[in-house]
């Protein structure tokens, strides 16, 4: 047991306000002494919240932290048991409907925290919120600055070709196609548990090197796209029993990495992170693109959101772009034909 | 108090577990006797839960009830005196990276409850997991199962005339362009708390009756598309201080009525619900395509999901669309150049 464990334990048979039920040896508290410095986000919708603070830990005395909180998922099999003890106060009622405040009774862990300690900067950085920028990338921004900005970034893609060669993950492969030119590996992302099928999340990723982005697509690649829908969709009929129909299948633009990848996703889960409209490109629609113009992604205009510690954003920051959008916004929306009602609130 | 509250308290006097800090007069035990049917739907990722059981409610004797269970967001205000208090169990361990299993103190609600009781099977099923069906809706489904679909629903949009004759919700117009043809009216969105801006939600309803979806917008619609996309973003910076370049403009399709609108929301929430590309069309795209090709929604194969409540779903459905596509579907990936590897998990 570790001397913060022990103070911890000491403490709570010192004040004796605990409730005994739901002590045992295992409980520490890391965060007795947690200064909060500062918020560095939010996320109401998924209940998590990042901190940038001190901490001891270790040998640490006092050290940078950053702490990721996130509450946890309802357990279905204590929570009948749980309700029972939970105690509620009414916020609002009318007719059949009513809201409640709620305590729970803490018989099981209600929060995840993910500690780095002792944090750098770069940790701080990764953790915080960056405000997003819309960009509306033309052929010629693409050509003029995001084109540039890939090629100086030299972001290494050797893990890529890691895993095509079999030299790491290969235990997580659950499809391939060895073909060269139409071939691809599925594996589960990263940020699927591979347990719930709810949430299953798959990527292919092409053997063909050099395709970097939807932007480099053409008819030639169409044989390669339908290979993947159809083989792909086939592999993970057979091995998760998910129908063609209740799949999400598509690209993403910008990529996080440029070799040419797809996304599945199970479509029950609605609004998944990687499906917004500004980062997401349905294969059937690439597909149907590209079968009424060849060159279509290299005339488009695509949208997508970068956000201010990304490399490309300082690209597009650089080449004075957000300044521009910004003096073309229109300051004030009234016409003759208009009235400006202002919302107070 | 509520006899239900009276016996909560006596309850808990009775039994002595209480924690006398957190228990004041306003507490009650409304799931004191709850009696859990069904899970009718869980989000992992929002934290929430939907339950169908029985309650005691009222002059209801153990009524049917759905309970809609939602973790609260975490409070800044009250956060580094929580964690103070918070007990943690170490779960990994790695150089500076760390998590932990975490009990709060039970400082203010952790939970949030909405109760429906008594409960009808339409609520039962409305808070149901459904299962989700991609369309990929070409020209003649369009034509043949959805416009059919959409003529016999006869949905009511009297409360949409309602608003944009100012019958109700006036008051929350933040902006109006009285124009009959050109114009439209901006307010806030019902899911909007109105409050934080990072979770700005507004939504531009046409003047011009008629204008069903999508597929009905031409060439003769881009002075109105282009209005509301320079108005409305005008108004928004203007009443809210949020820029153009910070906004994710988009329509739905399929809407949820059939009277053309615009959704206008922060960049800052990455991926809300109506973000996803089954779903949203950029009203930035939308005017590209139509200045390509005047004709483009009418030639276009839209991709969408429905659930098997919806009616346009039953539609589908009795058109055999998802039989047809089931038989469609490969039922295995195998071919000469591929290798499958069975993932087990």
């Amino acid at each position: 047991m570790s001397s913060t464990q022990e103070e911890a334990k000491k403490r709570k048979l010192d004040d004796g306000t605990g409730d005994q039920k739901e002590i045992d040896n295992s409980h520490s508290s890391l965060f007795k002494d947690f200064t909060l410095k500062r918020v560095l986000r939010e996320d109401p919708r998924s209940k998590t919240i990042s901190l940038h603070g001190s901490l001891t830990k270790g040998q640490h005395v006092s050290a940078d932290a950053v702490v990721l909180l996130e509450r946890k998922p309802f357990e279905v099999s204590t929570l009948e048991d749980s309700l029972h003890k939970t105690r509620t106060t009414e916020t609002l009622s009318n007719d059949i409907y009513s809201t409640h405040d709620a305590f729970s009774p803490g018989l099981s862990p209600d929060l995840k925290a993910t500690v780095i300690c002792p944090a750098t900067e770069k940790h701080i950085s990764k953790y915080s919120e960056h405000e997003p920028f819309l960009v509306r990338e033309t052929p010629d921004l693409y050509k003029n600055v995001t084109e540039p900005c890939m090629a100086q970034s030299k972001f290494s893609i050797q893990w890529v070709y890691n895993i095509l060669e079999k030299k790491t993950e290969s235990e997580r492969i659950v499809v391939e196609d060895s073909d060269p030119d139409l071939g691809f590996v599925l594996l589960p992302d990263m940020k699927w548990d591979r347990k719930n099928i709810d949430q299953l999340y798959l990527v292919a990723i092409v053997h063909k090197h050099g395709i970097r982005s939807l932007r480099d697509l053409g008819s030639e690649h169409l044989p390669l796209l339908e290979n993947i829908r159809t083989k792909g969709l086939a592999a993970i009929k057979k091995n998760f029993g998910v129908a063609a129909h209740q799949m999400r299948v598509c690209l993403h633009y910008q990529p996080s990495y440029y070799h040419l990848h797809v996304h599945f996703t199970n479509l029950r889960l609605d609004s998944p992170p990687g499906s917004d409209v500004l980062r997401a490109h349905l294969l059937d629609d690439v597909i149907d693109n590209i079968h009424t113009d060849p060159d279509f992604y290299q005339k488009a205009t695509i949208s997508y959101a970068l956000r201010d510690g990304d490399e490309l954003y300082k690209w597009y920051k650089n080449a004075n772009y957000f300044g521009t959008e910004e003096s073309e916004t229109p300051n004030n929306a009234n016409t003759e034909s208009s009235t400006v009602v202002v919302w107070l609130g």
